[in-house]
């Protein structure tokens, strides 16, 4: 099964496509850019999905659905917006087919003609905005809180599964608030949900920063952001959050009565993750066996595998894997028994290696005899044999799933320290970018040009301001002009 | 708060749109035929959406995820489904925007012209099947059990919130299998699900049956499906579930090896629930007072609503709601306590009966005095008090949500009883399809050409041969030509 994989070190970006295609994580479909989520892979969205909306209403937040369609001139009303997004996306102009003449096809109608285009949406700012004037009069109405949960468009023209694809599914997160503090705090909060989601669920350790202006998203005064590192040395974007200001209000006139008697523009944020996930999910733990996926974000935890000659091996084996699945689902711990007999035990094996299951358990006839169990780890491939009469197999598994959670976190975690270099002058920069790859943490200048001028000479660009910038002055690692911190650069996907 | 809605005697169809705009379900947004979904109508359908996944994971089923777009030409691949769908679609010609030559506004780019059209899905049988195609080579890949999640597009013209939209949400399943009979199974498990869900969720009362040639989907080969009566006499098809045969296997070429070593194609179904419930349930059980929300899928159950003078009144009902709130939701009742100071009790009480929270507590001084509580019941709009020193509120607040599911699952019964009429005569069809309304049941003929006829003369159509259909020898209503059992007729949604 996972014959062929190729090896990380040999060809990284072939690894991953082939991982996530053989894994039954994602296919590209016929229409290009478009992805097929599979029902392996879509079972683990389905589990950040859970888990994320779980914290969006532990923090006030409330779900809701808006148009699919944007009206072209909306993108026209937030002056940087428009720069951003209008770019790429898709234009639906008609409304109608009809049959060709020939009666073998259908042609698209030229009497159906949208008067004014529509835009797939590649975000809801506008359209959202739009509502949010008819929602919001009082300060009564404040803090709205709303979330989505959506798929947009992008047309991007070199698309990976899941890291670039013209269609994605995300949710974005849309607040207005009265005050420019409370629209601040709802930014860092929602900040704080993905790092605690990233690094608690995903076990990928994320720095919170914010990003330069270059790479701002477009109609936000500020964008904060996390960021991972992958086993290749480059940076991933796992998700940001954007202080809106009053851009957006005062494009779509959104104003409300103050307790005080005034009228005053609203204050806005936004903020989203998307399937994009999943490619980082894979590429920070995964290795040439195939993934490797956190026990908290496994569809299955623990599979069963029978090793059995006869009929009567199997029917003892099963009493004891239904044993098993009981005392787990007990502990809301997910099980598989796969007793298949199309398949031979190693083929499983191997399938659940590529799929990245936690843990293994091995039930032979032996087992049943000296009431034993083999556990096989995926995150180490290390196998142990239990004995039954001294150890709860229940215990025992709760425990080890939670020893491989914090294991991946720490073997990611560790891997990023070594691959965070402090430099001081041009050639280290180009030197580690270059050879050793992961964050550099350098003084920078603070101007675009710069930034502009790094990113030509090297490709890394800044991933973020580090919320955590230790205030040290120095000087810029490109121009020798003066900073007062330093800020992380990267390649990055 | 519900001052001012319109009486369903009046103007059912006013009365309708009015209940779902004032009870935050929907509006309409700029775009036509698109609605937004607000918070409170999204936090119901989250209620649907999580019931029926449970009911399709039981039943084996996945979810999955495929594109938005479908190229033009795999709508031509099913003779019968290009006919049904090809008319009315969202059509993407272009690929990106570009800045007008004045710099004001932005214009499509007539360089970013698609080679090929893509179609916003109406539904995703071809770009399905042709997915299929590539995951289905034997007959250990089958059943293929899928389900997705979605938001579709249908280019209506005249539309209404939640019935008809442009665009709307919708989960549709698509399975293959290796041999007809299996598929049928698959087909009327499905409608099974359905039903069950309509019938003890949403407190709907359903027919299920099988659809006349003309109501069927376009590439079936057999439709079921579940209709439901509304208050105002008219049916409304809640869910369907269609028999493909090997239609779509046929155009996408999909065909398995067969155990015994033969290729074959494989047999095929669909089926699906959308948005549109969110009206049913509407139109099922409201009054004019506001929705009347079955609890099992009402998003608050309980609403205590606090009636004090002072702080210190407002403390004890505090600690007493409190008390209430942990008891209810160690048994799972989601309860709001609502005390907010900016709007007094009765404007309170007219805001939770026209969202139609199922029970609401008042609690003043003289309950806490007494120890008692007052308790209203949405569907019969009621009020007991009840002594707390005899009776536990949780235990008692659990048996009225009961109470009251199986109420107004009544009511809809009977109501549906009432308003269903078998008719011998073509006078008596016309008449109480005229006055009296409903489901009308007579014998027919079995063409197309007579249901068309009924169509035209009396604007009822057949909602479905049932399937619990009587054999009985009789003659048609219309023409008098000999028939085999009764069908049900009515004017539907
Ligand atoms: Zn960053
Ligand atoms: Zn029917």
């Amino acid at each position: 099964m996972s014959k062929g994989l190729p090896k990380r070190s040999e060809d990284y970006s072939l690894w991953y496509n082939e991982l996530v295609k053989r894994a039954d994580l994602a296919e590209n479909s016929a229409v290009r850019g478009c992805m097929v989520i599979k029902p392996y892979g879509y079972s683990i969205w389905e589990k950040m999905q859970a888990q994320l909306d779980k914290m969006f209403k532990e923090t006030g937040h409330q779900n809701a659905y808006f148009p699919l369609f944007i009206p072209k001139s909306y993108l026209s009303k937030e002056a940087s917006h428009v720069e951003g997004f209008a770019k790429e996306c898709a234009v639906v102009t008609h409304y109608r087919l009809k049959t060709s003449e020939d009666g073998k096809s259908v042609i698209v109608d030229p009497d159906a003609k949208l008067e004014e285009e529509l835009i797939v949406r590649p975000t809801s700012e506008t359209v959202i905005w739009s509502t949010y004037k008819n929602w919001i009069q009082s300060y009564r109405d404040l803090p709205l809180l709303v979330n989505q949960w959506a798929n947009v468009v992008r047309w991007e023209m070199r698309t990976r599964l899941f890291l670039r694809t013209a269609e994605f599914l995300w949710q974005e997160g849309h607040t207005a608030h009265a005050k420019r503090s409370e629209a601040i705090a709802e930014t860092e909060q929602m900040l704080d949900v993905y790092a605690t989601f990233a690094e608690e669920f995903m076990a990928m350790p994320v720095i919170k920063g914010i990003k330069s202006a270059n790479e701002r998203f477009a109609g936000a005064e500020e964008t904060y952001c996390i960021e991972a590192m992958m086993q290749d040395g480059k940076a991933l974007q796992a998700g940001t959050s954007h202080f809106l200001g009053q851009n957006f209000a005062k494009a779509f006139d959104v104003k409300f009565a103050t307790k005080e008697g005034g009228l005053e523009y609203v204050w806005g944020t936004s903020w989203g993750v998307s399937t994009r996930l999943m490619g980082a999910l894979v590429m920070a733990h995964s290795d040439d066996f195939g993934l490797v996926l956190p026990p908290r974000l496994a569809p299955i935890q623990v599979v069963i595998v029978p090793i059995f000659r006869s009929d009567e091996e199997l029917e003892a084996i099963t009493a004891k894997a239904k044993e098993f699945m009981a005392k787990f689902r007990a502990l809301d711990i997910s099980v598989k028994f796969d007793n298949r007999d199309t398949h031979k035990p190693g083929f499983k094996f191997a399938e659940y290696e590529l799929k990245g299951v936690p843990l293994r358990i091995g039930l032979g006839p032996r087992d049943i005899e000296n009431n034993t169990v083999e556990i096989a780890r995926r995150d180490t491939l290390t196998k142990e044999t239990v004995d039954l009469n001294k150890v709860d197999i229940d215990t025992k598994v709760k425990q080890l799933l939670e020893e491989i959670q914090a294991n991946i976190y720490k073997k990611a975690f560790d891997y990023r320290t070594e691959h965070t270099t402090e430099v001081s002058t041009w050639e280290e920069f180009q030197e580690v970018i270059e050879k050793k790859g992961g964050f550099v943490s350098a003084h920078w200048d603070g101007t675009s040009e710069t930034e502009d001028k790094i990113k030509e000479l090297t490709k890394a660009t800044i991933r973020c301001i580090p919320l955590d910038q230790v205030e040290e002055s120095g000087h810029c690692v490109l121009t020798g002009k003066p900073s007062s911190g330093r800020v992380l650069f990267a390649k990055s996907y």
